[in-house]
């Protein structure tokens, strides 16, 4: 089949080479009427602009995607996914390749996910929020492709990290100075509500929690959330209804950390007074809430996937591994 | 080059067929070092698992991709985003499609996004939370490809919008039950923050609204906003220091909503009882503050995308525009 080209586009629309290009650029200026007769000839003979026709004959993989599990309520209601994706998205834009987001099965293998990644458009992959229990984490160490996750894989059945491209957040020392902080400001019975036992992030927070706890000679008393705001307030409702006498809160995540502030008011309880708390991440919310905090750099593990991601692309190797810092945030509440 | 088969790794890793089909499916209770070894060979040779590699042959297109500008706060922190998304999500999930979401620029001519979805891959669009300024609706109004807008698309220069395959709001009838609500409970001096006047949707309830104050016989005091919190606080802020007299507003949205409720409580002005309020949208944040809305059917929207989008795909044509219902939800602001 003859391709349309920009000259069929002019003779059709009965205008100049120079409008038809124009108006597929996007500039303004140009008549309504006219832009409505170049449009309709670019339909009727399903006209492809020629700088996307060339790219499209080169065949490069022009793709990056980050691959994340289904979208349900929470995962664009946590703010760490939308803050890694636009550190992601800052450095990808203005150069020449696209940024997809590809969703993967919450559960079983994901067939059409690894289709999609290895029908070959795609360039590289970054693989974010995902779960020991999902079918995506052990696909996606097999996948042939360039490949980088945030935040470390679990597989069935291991309690260590499987070996991969990793930029990671310090987690463990995160947990630890939380802990530090809370047996610092002469909390005598704490406790911590965790993330999903199934993520590496929560497993390690709660090891340099538990670390800390042990050097203070102090023992706690432990609630597993799913890093939701719903969770933080249940782990609160259920920590004190076991045991009144809690004095002090570790909430490994802002969202779980801003329900159980809210479950301390509702019984009547002043968070930083009769029970310290402190969360994870350092969200608006948390400044809002004056809530201690342990500041996770979301932003900066999106910048720090896309250049190591880069570097596995146009080298073929890169540092196995890549952690930034934390550090905490004192506010009112601890 | 010989592609590797499922007996090449197993070879390679000295283990069954059946061993290496359990662990690339996913399958538990496989010994640890048993899965290790096979993943070592799946990667060495590149192993491609064979039900991925019978799709790829095919070459069927399997991805439906959702186009929004990039990322930035907004797109993230705007629940309807997020809502109109796992409504999409939910209808595809279970299917043997691919849901992605490709990013586009906010300015300029997309051409690696229009590159990425002529590649091949993608059976169908839906276009979201697209601006008349933004190259995208132009570029996917051309799209050789069954394409749906979730909210009308406006082109440069234009009022009315395009002729495109619409999932929409009602949102001129959201803006007339919100100004008859207003008039109703007995407001005198009202104002209207309003969306973007590039986004068709800011313009419909501005439609709406103006035609119930031309009804009640009442003149009314406009702030442009653009949807986020910000601006809803910022448009409080001008609109009763240009006239203390206000006692009933109109914000196009209920992040709008939210910031003109904390603006009001920051002056000392009980929402609901010296200044009336009324959102659009109905998210959690609504109900959470007692606000009077607007109930804007996000998911929904989502869902009848895609019915839409699979009757394209399927038979080439669909109805042109299907447009949801809205209902005014009644609480203390107004």
């Amino acid at each position: 089949m003859h391709r349309p080209t920009l000259e069929d586009v002019a003779r059709a629309a009965g205008v100049s080479r120079a409008t038809v290009s124009r108006v597929v650029r996007g500039d303004v200026g140009t008549a309504t009427r006219t832009i409505e007769r170049v449009e309709r000839a670019v339909r009727e003979l399903g006209y492809v602009p020629n700088s996307a026709a060339r790219v499209l004959a080169s065949g490069r993989p022009n793709t990056i995607a980050i691959v994340v599990p289904e979208p349900d309520e929470r995962i664009f209601s946590d703010p760490f996914f939308g803050l890694a994706t636009s550190g992601v998205s800052e450095r990808i834009s203005g150069t020449d390749m696209q940024l997809v987001m590809a969703f993967a099965p919450t559960s079983g293998r994901p067939t059409a996910t690894i289709q999609f990644l290895l029908a070959g458009g795609v360039a590289g992959v970054i693989v974010m929020s995902h779960h020991r229990s999902d079918g995506l984490t052990r696909a996606a160490l097999e996948l042939p492709l360039p490949t980088v996750f945030l935040g470390a894989p679990l597989l069935n059945g291991d309690s260590e990290p499987a070996r991969a491209h990793v930029v990671d957040t310090d987690n463990e020392h995160g947990g630890r100075i939380a802990g530090d902080r809370l047996a610092e400001v002469g909390v005598r019975n704490p406790a911590t509500i965790t993330g999903p036992m199934d993520m590496h992030a929560a497993v390690a927070r709660l090891d340099g929690w538990r670390e800390a706890m042990g050097q203070a000679g102090l023992s706690f008393s432990t609630f597993e959330g799913d890093f939701t705001e719903e969770s933080g307030r249940l782990g609160v409702a259920t920590l004190l209804d076991r045991d009144p006498g809690i004095d002090g809160i570790f909430a490994a995540s802002d969202l779980m950390a801003v329900g159980a502030f809210k479950e301390l008011e509702r019984r009547g309880i002043t968070p930083g007074r009769e029970v310290r708390l402190i969360g994870f991440d350092d969200f608006a919310a948390a400044d809002a809430l004056g809530l201690t905090t342990v500041r996770n750099p979301a932003v900066d593990l999106g910048r720090q996937a896309v250049a190591m991601l880069t570097e596995l692309i146009t080298t073929g190797e890169a540092e196995e591994s890549r952690v930034l810092p934390v550090e905490l945030v004192v506010r009112e509440t601890a």
